[in-house]
């Protein structure tokens, strides 16, 4: 049962929840039971830790109860966000407001997850990656470290929209190292984005897109190289 | 007024509102009155039901105050989710976390709609239909039983932007029975989808679907027809 | 420190927050400290008003502490949405549902931000402005008196995608007074686009567009002009 705290305005702890000396929590926050909260965490208002999924009646997400959520040290999970159980959120990671990260779903070290975006459930997002606001990360991504998402990236695992063998495989993009993703771009199910790839704003990525490539349009097709000058290296 | 019931904690609960012995209620849960609630429900952390729409200056639905709002046997709404006064969720539906479902519009048995998706007012959502997240049914649509919406569709109803005489009828799209619609699809005002029609990802929809066709492109074009094998009966 | 209200269930006001005789308050509001509320504003559940941002570690935003939120008179912060410390919200207007209006931004009087859409940090939203559910208006943006934004128009403001110096000036859109973008829109860094122009749905804007210019496609091209009859003087 979740139980009242003195240590903010409207705190909930669940079972085994130990609260941090030095967390930084907003009003009415939830943390549900089992969660493990790193020191210097910061929880805004409203935000909810460890709660379970909700899942649909066909939803091909696992029916197996998650484990509880971790929150790294120093990461924040900002006002109105989610993180549900089985969630790992790395180590001065950030979930912006409204957001959401799913069950069985790791964040990286001081990765971001912008405003209302979602990581669907059992995705990797790698440490230093920066999704931006308003994306969608589906089920079975994977980001490696340094990955760049503009807003409003989406992408996909299902080619068949739902009809499929129960044994089907739906598979979701992989974005390698440092890959630079602009805004209101769509990936594919299973599209591969090398490192250091760039895809322009707007593009629809139907095929694998080589390491150090610009693609843009619709579909993305290769319109040059990314120079020495631009590598994440230099900037970080 | 609002009171507070000791079934949950935080929860509030409006004039006339019953709680089944058997609804899971998380924290935080806003129920306004005259909601009707259904036996076996879930309602997680912070879920708002029955609460009044908040409209703009010039917005065109309707400003009479809406009935209250009805939540199925065994449906769920989720954590942080919205459902207006005036909404109806039908029985084992779900209404996911962070999505809104607005006044005058019903959503069908067993339907999903997805997290952060929005049903705006005066919409149908037929039975078993699956909205993924981040979608937007925009006023007046009408989508039959067993439509599929990937994530990111977006769908229109006004082709003057709000330029229009006050008698103007806006008009969203009919997507009929079993239509399957790609993620980031865009579909504009008035436009029909048919049976089992196939819309792929990211395509444009600017002119009618008939029955049983696939498209795909910008705007949307006939590429090939869905086969027996593909039809819904084999999947469900 | 927040206190409690016996104003309306679960309110909890910061430090030198005056709640007006006649504002409407639902559950669970957060008003945090210095905000300054107009008369006959309201706040519906779960709203959260004057909050504190949560920059990531790379985040370009400013970091020096905004000043306090203003709520302008009878304007709404709508159920679950989040207005940030340091913005303003012009007398009249409503942040819709779930929607979040970041730190010195300021929304014009009468002006809609529609569910679930963000204006970033630093935006100037004109008066009258409609901005549609499920938009994306990104730091630094200027939107002129009367814009209307369609449902789903995202806005970027960086081409290098986060590798820049750091006295790189990003800049967002500026869309002139009555322009109507159409939904699903994408405007990239810098555009300028017209009075009373006309920007179709679905379109990508990659140059400035002329006033009164209608344009459509991917990139956007001019295919007409907007007629007198269509001014935005006729129908306001």
């Amino acid at each position: 049962m979740l139980q009242p705290s003195d240590r903010a305005p409207g705190l909930l702890l669940g079972e085994g929840v130990e609260l941090p000396g030095d967390a930084q929590v907003g009003a009415y926050v939830v943390v549900h039971a089992g969660t493990v909260l790193g020191a210097g965490c910061t929880l805004q208002d409203h935000a909810v830790v460890g709660k379970p999924p909700a899942l649909g009646p066909r939803s091909t997400a696992s029916r197996e109860p998650p484990p509880p959520a971790r929150i790294g040290e120093g990461a924040t999970v900002a006002a109105g966000a989610i993180v549900n159980a089985g969630a790992d959120i790395g180590e001065g990671a950030v979930v912006g407001d409204q957001a959401q990260v799913r069950e069985r779903s790791r964040v990286g070290a001081r990765a971001v997850v912008g405003r209302g975006s979602q990581v669907d459930n059992d995705v990797v997002v790698g440490a230093g990656c920066r999704i931006q606001s308003g994306c969608y990360v589906t089920a079975y991504s994977v980001l490696e470290d340094d990955v760049f998402l503009g807003p409003g990236v989406f992408t996909y695992n299902d080619n068949t929209m739902a009809r499929h063998e129960p044994d089907y495989q739906i598979v979701g993009p992989t974005i390698r190292r440092a890959a630079r993703v602009g805004g209101a771009v769509r990936i594919l199910p299973g599209i591969e984005i090398g490192e250091e790839a760039f895809v322009a704003t707007g593009a629809v990525v139907t095929r694998d897109v080589p390491a150090r490539t610009v693609v843009m349009g619709i579909p993305a097709r290769k319109v040059g190289d990314v120079s020495d000058e631009e590598l994440i290296e230099k900037w970080s």
